[in-house]
């Protein structure tokens, strides 16, 4: 791998005080070139514009995945990734059912770790905040044929974040439009199955909602995930997961999530999951909490459900007595080496560059 | 407008004798940006490559929506566009579904109307050869949150094309994947319906078929579309087709077949279209014929439709007997203006530049 030092760094542009996500990218980024067969030419180099045929498979037939991870800091200003080799692994099966080309361990890790080494500044201190990684593998075959691509790219960008969310959200319970099929690709981090939820989300956003939360396309009646989230309910006393299933992205902070439950006693039932029956608790008064996980949010808990036009407010519970708010700082402290890693999650970036 | 012209024509490098479908670009583009709310450098300029972010959000969240249509040569050269409004119409009904900028009529059509006249040299000659013509809009603005993105590129190329299928096609009816979800966006030309088709069809071609007949996500039982082509099936002396749905990219050529066969009086159903229906016709020998039809391929005839592991042979019609072959010689008598065009669906493009 070469490595091309940027010599005009723009991070005292930066201001870490006022980090807004997404808008800002880190000095540099990792490269490579799937072509032949092969992977060739791949670097770390300055962050950069890059040329594309218009006639690019990515624009014409959407061949693209991509992944979203986090670097943190503890107080030595060590740099920690956060189980990268579930991302690494999640890639492949995106990769796999959109037919493209996997990535092998050694490019995906090793680019991951030399470029957040180099841009290890780049990673903010506080607590909570982190450095957003995107790695992302798109097709570049020149061709208006609608069939696979040859050749791709694969690349690690990368910018500083801090919470996604301000505040408790606002969920509004989908039941018209659809996130995935069965028999889809629900399950990936295909980049269409972004731009697809924009429209419904913007609806929702007009009726003052947050997000989605959708639902099984079929009946409109199976709970599924909501924005880039996972979703947890802490109804009965247990604590209540969809099911992973084609239809879901399965999370890598849901999974953390769950071993942090079980870890602290919790009871936890991962299974399908009837809106009904999250009605029915909210009614009741029974489901106590709700909340979105993922990498980006962290964990971020619902203040609001809405089904059929009607509002139902979840209990306005201290911090203190929250799930979602406990779970979340065990989560972090580990995240931040601030208390003992017994999965052995974090991964230490060694000072190599 | 701006026009730039191309001073190394590739025209003489192309081989019009062997067209191989989407691998050789005319020497011009249109080419127009909307930034701030405004469509502006708008510009016909040579072919070639354009820089992007590695943080365009096409790559990452798919926001990317396409058209497909023709132009056609007739005896004393001239160049007629195929219904070319209907393909702005429909673009525009992709890109609201995906939360995209909508083109207005004077960017689509001038852009067009002057790239074709410029490239007319590439509009091949002969009787069902045409050249191919790819707008597309893709989204631009350089940010990692999971957003409709503010700026686009609208973009049209094109590229010579002859027979897409150079032979009847064996077909398999799809029980476990699917292309759509109700509630989704398989209605719209979004670029990530395709790649998630790649998978299933790959799965498909080596069982030895050529493309997947899609069928309903929920219960698989009725019929959807197959590949880039709307399906007709000649059953009882009726011409079915399924009715446009949410699922079902709602097709040119399909619109213009049935316009085509109600004039020559046969009887059509738009309707639910079951699988079993298929199949019981297949079994009784009452299903005479079965084709798919679309701007890229025309019409073409299946051989077999394969269902559940079982393949079922289509009868062995003279081309003369075929429905398919005959409406396929109206639309492309009518394309190559080589018959009247009743419904006035012909433009014939002005020598302006
Ligand atoms: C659709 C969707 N669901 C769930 C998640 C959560 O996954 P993870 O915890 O691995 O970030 C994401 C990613 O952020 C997502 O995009
Ligand atoms: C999925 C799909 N269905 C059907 C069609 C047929 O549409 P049209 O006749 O407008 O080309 C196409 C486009 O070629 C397509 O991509």
């Amino acid at each position: 791998m070469k490595i091309e030092r940027s010599f005009h760094s723009r991070i005292k542009k930066m201001d870490f005080e006022n980090i807004s996500f997404g808008n800002h990218y880190s000095d540099h980024m990792y490269y490579s070139e799937f072509r032949n067969g092969k992977w060739i030419n791949s670097i770390i180099k300055p962050f950069g514009n890059i040329m594309f045929s218009p006639g690019s498979l990515v624009f014409h037939y959407g061949q693209s995945v991509f992944e979203g991870m986090k670097a943190y800091k503890d107080k030595h200003e060590e740099v920690f990734l956060f189980r990268p080799k579930e991302n690494f692994k999640r890639m492949n099966r995106s990769a796999i059912r959109l037919e493209m080309t996997t990535i092998p361990e050694y490019i995906f890790m090793n680019g991951l770790k030399n470029l957040i080494d180099i841009d290890r500044d780049w990673v903010p201190k506080k607590y909570g905040q982190s450095l957003y990684i995107r790695p992302i593998l798109i097709a570049i075959d020149k061709c208006l044929s609608a069939k696979p691509s040859n050749d791709y790219l694969f690349m690690i960008i990368s910018t500083p974040a801090d919470y996604y969310y301000k505040k408790p959200l606002k969920i509004k319970i989908e039941e018209k439009y659809s996130r995935s099929a069965s028999g889809g690709v629900g399950f990936t981090k295909a980049s269409g199955n972004y731009a697809s939820s924009f429209y419904p989300t913007r609806l929702a956003k007009e009726e003052g909602f947050d997000q989605i939360l959708w639902t099984d396309s079929s009946t409109h009646t199976l709970i599924e995930e909501s924005g880039t989230m996972n979703v947890f309910f802490w109804l009965k006393n247990k604590l209540i997961t969809p099911l992973s299933n084609e239809n879901i992205l399965s999370g890598i902070t849901c999974k953390s999530i769950l071993s942090l439950a079980k870890e602290e006693g919790l009871e936890i039932e991962e299974r399908k999951l009837k809106v009904s029956e999250i009605i029915d608790g909210l009614k009741n008064k029974i489901l106590k909490e709700a909340f979105g996980c993922g990498t980006a949010v962290v964990v971020t808990y619902f203040e609001i459900i809405s089904y059929k036009g009607k509002n139902f407010f979840l209990p306005d519970l201290l911090d203190k007595e929250r799930i979602s708010i406990r779970l979340r700082k065990k989560l972090l402290d580990i995240q931040h080496n601030l208390s003992v890693d017994p999965f052995g999650w974090r991964l230490k970036l060694k000072r190599i560059l």
